[in-house]
């Protein structure tokens, strides 16, 4: 479904930007027993890397211990098109969702070194907590010692970054100005942002699609 | 991570109903090549199997001939939880998120029939374009056998369910009604929602958390 219906590669400050303001995504990985699993968990991107937390008795930490290939994505649906919005057409076929999505493939590994884990840690808290409220976690923080240890962080290295971002790039500008004043006018909580995006995301002018 | 901190066994009603409300979940395989593969899809859960379409010439479809074994998962975050609201930590440790999760297991496979195909993205229109403004879609009617013999549907034939609610189980009542009050007054667009579920996710009174 290569159609130009979306930027696949969005420039790496946007990237960072998503990933910043999504609080959590799904985790992907092959069981032991050679079966597809999958988590939702809350994590920060830190220094080019996926960090989250848990326990280290769960099935998450003993599925990563087996193989630690995994995949991760992030994805937030901004609007549902509805069918007629599009080419007045009496068809349910052109009814779609735009949407932003990133997949980050890579290997996840325990972090052991309590220092990276008081870093990813506070970077969590600070991208979830932004308003602060508690003591700072630091490795040196006598108070955080037990739990620093007895906590599971996990570090997912990231060697390879997909994104799509689908926002009527497909569409011609006549389409995608009608499309978008439909959504403003709809007024769904975020139909404004996704109108903005679609203009902000169109194929530049005379560039076709081949953004 | 088996604290009570979350129900694991929502009645059936209670996950149709939230399946019915999320427009899209997390497909996860395992690529031909051994590796962890994830999408996400919008999806309609009807007579007890998840279906989504996609393009026939896809990697989806393509992972999905090698290994049909799929985890399916849907998720919502209702509220992330500040380290302070609990026990007025200083600690960040507290800091937490309230959420819903549903894992389907199952095998997954394209659907050929063109009635059961119709009536999936009949389903699927249904759920997500509620208000119709489309020819309902059918298999006997010509204006949709191009569309329907082009488009994948997939079958996810569901063989194990699970959920998790999360939303303070673990509290003691009085910490319970502590924390729904503050999240009243924070007034986040799903905090009043979520101080209801935390109440009626409760542990029955007399009954500790054992449900």
């Amino acid at each position: 479904m290569r159609r130009k219906e979306f930027d696949e590669s969005r420039d790496t400050a946007e990237l960072q930007q998503f990933l910043h303001e999504m609080s959590f995504g799904f985790l992907a990985v092959v069981r032991p027993d050679g079966s597809p699993g999958i988590t939702p968990l809350n994590f920060v991107y830190l220094n080019g890397n996926i960090y989250f937390h848990g326990s280290r008795a769960g099935e998450k930490m003993k599925n990563l211990k087996a193989n630690q290939e995994v995949s991760f994505c992030v994805a937030r649906e901004y609007a549902l098109i509805p069918s007629y919005y599009i080419d007045d057409s009496e068809l349910a076929c052109p009814a779609t969702a735009y949407f932003k999505s990133v997949l980050l493939r890579g290997t996840a590994a325990p972090v052991e070194d309590l220092v990276e884990k008081a870093e990813a840690l506070q970077a969590m808290m600070a991208k979830l907590q932004p308003e602060g409220g508690h003591l700072p976690i630091a490795a040196d923080d006598e108070r955080y010692q037990g739990n620093l240890k007895g906590v599971a962080v996990v570090r997912l290295t990231v060697s390879e970054v997909s994104a799509k971002f689908k926002f009527g790039q497909n569409l011609k500008e006549e389409e995608r100005e009608k499309l978008a004043d439909k959504l403003e006018q709809r007024g769904c909580p975020f139909d404004h942002e996704t109108a903005g995006l679609m203009r902000k995301y169109a194929p530049s002018v005379g560039g076709l699609d081949e953004t």
